[in-house]
């Protein structure tokens, strides 16, 4: 069994971007610019945030935090939302920008987000970017199936000729990457399964799979009897479970019962540590992207 | 084994969209307006065309066909038909429009496509309508796969819990129909995998689908060892094949060894009279569903 580590492959990457932004820079060209709208207060979303500038830093871009507060008493409308993020989309110093969600409840995420320009959509949550990433276009990849992809990648498994099977159907994580994993292409080509609440006998399915994606956020749900012997393991869980030993008062759960499922597998990625560093990783490569397609249309 | 009429169940859409169209016209409203443009004089385009004109005047609807003549000595420039496209996005009197595929080399039919306002994009080819179709959002779902869902909830057969299988990712039926599928819902919420030319043992694959679709295009390739007893097998394929005898000189060859096949089916669509004759009435459907979200907007 070999440990896929995401926090190594997250660091080069950073690293990667670095040096292409200081060459961009020798060569007189600005350096990617990030945004990021955050409302309210939320503990995770602040969190997320934080994380986004660290790294907007480690990659040497430019990083601007915009703030709304956002009460039951004093709600911050929609319309000053999208406002503002017509603002970024006219603004030819943003290359990219994110919407941290979730949004307070009186806000509909999907105008929000449909309201973003699609070449500035650096989370690539625009319908645009969904759409052309299932037709095999030129995208903005979200970033957690990307991260995987590129996890993937960069530790030898081939995705060609596989059966993946992927737990989870969601907006961000099961949907796409199975979108990315079907195309034809060297990072892609795989038949792909998706599996969800509704699957009857779901263990039979995820046994057949050679990559095995858990992305449905129930803790510790993936066990032996649901995997292959030699089997890639994915887990894209991030539960936060409390744990009073902990500072935070909390840890990260994946959705693999991690003891009894490793000794099975060929690779499999821990929690934390695996998928969770390479999603960040993934935004700045699109922000940079963004700001080498801005400098194109000059 | 029973025999999914496609034909029948084409009819019957047709005469409900048409009893739709009366009560809107007895309401003061117009009919839908459907327009297409015809490049060329390919003969398969001009047959589906005709058939879409003809499937109009059953449906109560206007129709209008726009037509660009292009040879090699005198091609069509790309900007011409741009400029009708942008024509038709800006007639209020067109409810949706097509741009009939496919289109001669020269011109890039992504950039003609990404050009046709989602909200008259009737074919739901448009990146815009294929996003909002993965994200579970309001959209033109494309036609064929919708045909077959179609096909599927009239004929009794549900897909809740079904593990269904996708021979072929191409972007007009395998990719959209495995969204669509994957989605929750009644007509939906399936346990979806989507096979190709890289998939390994595929008879071991196809052979656990309760329902399979056979939409890669080569006829005959689904024979009997690929199917499960009492599964249901839908055949989108309908290639072109000589044939003497008959007065058009082919005849049309699903992807399904029907012979061998059907005895195994607890249901089977023919070639042709299955999957075919949906696809021209969903175009319908979105057309009627594009003139009464017209008229909300008003």
């Amino acid at each position: 069994m070999e440990l896929i580590d995401g926090k190594k492959a997250a660091a080069e990457i950073k690293q990667e971007i670095a040096a292409a932004v200081e060459k961009r820079v020798a060569e007189g060209k600005r350096r990617p610019h990030l945004a990021a709208i955050l409302v309210g207060h939320d503990g995770g979303s602040e969190t997320y945030v934080a994380h986004k500038i660290k790294a907007c830093a480690e990659c040497g871009f430019q990083s601007s935090l915009i703030r709304f507060e956002s009460t039951p008493e004093e709600p911050l409308s929609q319309d000053e939302l999208l406002a503002a993020v017509d603002k970024l989309n006219n603004d030819p110093d943003i290359d990219g920008f994110i919407v941290q969600l979730p949004l307070p409840r009186h806000i509909d995420e999907n105008a929000v987000i449909e309201a973003i320009n699609p070449e500035k959509d650096v989370d690539g949550f625009h319908p645009v970017n969904v759409g052309r990433q299932s037709l095999g276009l030129p995208c903005f990849h979200s970033a957690t199936p990307a991260g995987i992809v590129e996890l993937l990648a960069r530790n030898g498994i081939a995705t060609s000729g596989k059966r993946v099977v992927i737990v989870g159907r969601s907006n961000i994580v099961g949907k796409p990457l199975a979108a990315m994993l079907m195309q034809k292409g060297d990072r892609a080509n795989a038949t792909v399964t998706v599996c969800h609440s509704a699957t009857p006998d779901l263990a039979s399915v995820t046994r057949q799979a050679d990559i095995l994606v858990a992305a449905l956020g129930r803790p510790g749900f993936v066990t032996a009897d649901m995997v292959a012997d030699g089997a890639t393991v994915i887990d894209v869980g991030t539960t936060r479970v409390p744990d009073a030993s902990r500072k935070t008062g909390f840890r990260l759960s994946g959705d693999v019962d991690f003891e009894s499922v490793a000794p099975k597998c060929s690779f499999i990625t821990p929690v934390p540590g695996g998928v969770g560093p390479m999603t960040i990783c993934m935004l700045m490569k699109n922000t940079l992207l963004a700001a080498e397609r801005a400098e194109e249309k000059k």
